[in-house]
């Protein structure tokens, strides 16, 4: 085992500006990444082993983790035929609802592993039968220590607001355990292990994204939109969008844009539309993106293939992964639109107004 | 079994405007859930054999059908403690899962019965060996006759496209369900057949509406929040802000409100607030309207006890009733708010712009 490091120290060596703690998170994603992989990778066996006698997986998140949850809700069930689900914490916490959890599996998300309410609801589904494991980022945490099986990832320190490379070496975490739970199929295993450089290339090809900012900018509304495997990676970017930036935005489902808030859309609003190379998603993406431009707005398309980014009116590299790999590294434009957006604004993305890095639901 | 009338030319009596068809069909509520509480209170039994050997309940629906569906997951765990989550359509329309669902009860909601997507994810269901009920307003329609077990609404007509009356009879049908599956508890029984009176009252007290509806004309940004069994309401509430009044709205659990968003909110946001009147959300709910107001905005309460009332710029009535049967409730004078709002805006609230009645995400 590899990568073992956890300093926050290693140098950003990709052009992205360092002037702000959120780049300089950003650029040591590819090196966080593969101490993730190398730390996780090996405890595939321990997930099977946890995992046997159970039929649902259940994630349990708020904010950015819920969003690597969504991840893992569609690659659970597409990779691995599993029932996935999120749990809401306050079912937990406030109902103290009491229910079997024999036949479950959960999951719990949580950067800093000392959110009161994640905590709690892993010791509530404990304490109803069910085996947990814990993503987080600090192995010595309340969530890690109360685990049956803790997946610590190597994000390193992470010292700005906005979650960035602890979000991604969640999804990361979130692979392996699809990795484990699915078929044997070494070939999604090899797909992950591109995904570091895969990484580490977009951070060199900025690609659209200064177009990308300034028709941001210029806009008065903003939505981010994906699907399946890319929903959740719509999700992050929409709230990376407006906890830093201080926007409202909706990161909405393709199909849920179209059940109703589509009849917002016109011409002051830009969309970032999110997309895997391949994959039963990418014709409805290009679609959605010729529909939105129809009524007027500007799209930005991340990822994709050429068909896609030739129909967006901004079209911003993704990497070329896999769909069932590639949310992990499509998030990483986003991020960097995101921080060069608050710079341009005149905001500080390291401290949004309002947070702090651990949030306390209740007081 | 009485209330078999489907007729949408019942008069409606309450004091609504009824210069629109979404007025006339807000006003048309009482009666259409007593209709429907009268043709499915009796098939509590065939719900509970359905359910044997069951251990899941998966909800299908998109849009308004959803924002039901959020109410059914919280009702079901909270009353009948039972495991309840909602499946993604786009799992079996287009990435073709094939998973085991022998141990699942699958709740497919829509308002037509038409809707392609939800259709097909209901023949996925039961192709993988799910037991299927159908709420739905159509009795003939493929949903419904696709079922195990219809339970068909009894709304009548409804021809504005922002559902209404179809989304409460709805809840109405998810709360026989929570009922049928629950303890032998006669009390939600009785508070659910209180609930058509309960609002036929609200649409005469117009407490606070009009200063609500002056509020958010005011305001630059809307947002909707709600906590565990009126989150769902909180959405829907959302939905059709935004698909009526053509601004972006967002709909927010408290939760997920404190974990970002909550950068966004100033003196230029309008918050509405959904409370009901007891239960163990509602401290945390009269913090945050505490804490928005503080931060600026104006605070539109929906329900809540005295002291939420109290805490909140504009106090609504949203009728008295427990906490498990106040969704029902609690939506109506978010309707009225809505409809009203659209017409001080110039807008038609019956037919907003690039939506239909029956929605095909995929074209």
């Amino acid at each position: 085992m590899t990568g073992q490091g956890r300093d926050a120290s290693t140098p950003p060596g990709p052009p992205v500006s360092p002037a702000t703690m959120m780049a300089g998170e950003i650029a040591e994603q590819p090196q966080a990444l593969a101490r993730t992989l190398d730390t996780l990778l090996p405890l595939r066996q321990s997930i099977r082993e946890l995992d046997e006698d159970r039929r649902e997986v259940l994630f349990v998140a708020r904010g950015t983790s819920d969003n690597a949850a969504m991840y893992g809700r569609y690659l659970l069930e597409i990779h691995a035929g599993r029932g996935a689900a999120s749990s809401a914490p306050s079912l937990a916490t406030h109902y103290k609802v009491d229910r079997d959890l024999t036949d479950t599996l959960v999951v719990a998300i949580s950067q800093s592993g000392a959110t009161d309410e994640i905590v709690a609801t892993q010791q509530w589904a404990t304490s109803l039968g069910a085996r947990t494991m814990a993503v987080t980022n600090v192995a010595d945490s309340p969530l890690a220590q109360c685990a049956d099986l803790a997946l610590v990832t190597q994000a390193g320190i992470e010292q700005a607001v906005p979650a960035t490379k602890s979000h991604t070496t969640q999804l990361t975490a979130i692979a392996v355990i699809a990795d484990a739970l699915g078929p044997p199929d070494r070939s999604f295993a090899a797909d992950l292990q591109r995904v570091p450089e895969v990484v580490d290339q977009l951070l060199s090809d900025q690609t659209g994204i200064q177009q990308a900012v300034e028709a941001l900018n210029a806009s008065d509304t903003m939505l981010v939109s994906g699907r399946g495997l890319t929903y959740g990676t719509a999700l992050e970017i929409a709230l990376k969008l407006e906890e830093t930036c201080l926007v409202p935005v909706r990161g909405l489902s393709y199909a849920d844009l179209r059940h109703g808030p589509i009849a917002v859309v016109d011409a002051k609003v830009a969309a970032i539309l999110v997309s895997a190379g391949d994959g039963p998603m990418v014709d409805g993406m290009v679609d959605l993106a010729s529909q939105l431009g129809t009524l007027g707005a500007t799209t930005v398309g991340i990822g994709g293939p050429p068909v896609f980014a030739s129909t967006c009116n901004v079209a911003v590299e993704g990497g070329r992964l896999p769909e069932s790999v590639a949310p992990i590294a499509l998030v990483v434009p986003g991020q960097i639109i995101v921080e060069a957006l608050a710079r341009t604004r005149g905001l500080n993305p390291d401290a949004p107004r309002s947070l702090s890095k651990v949030t306390r639901t209740d007081h």
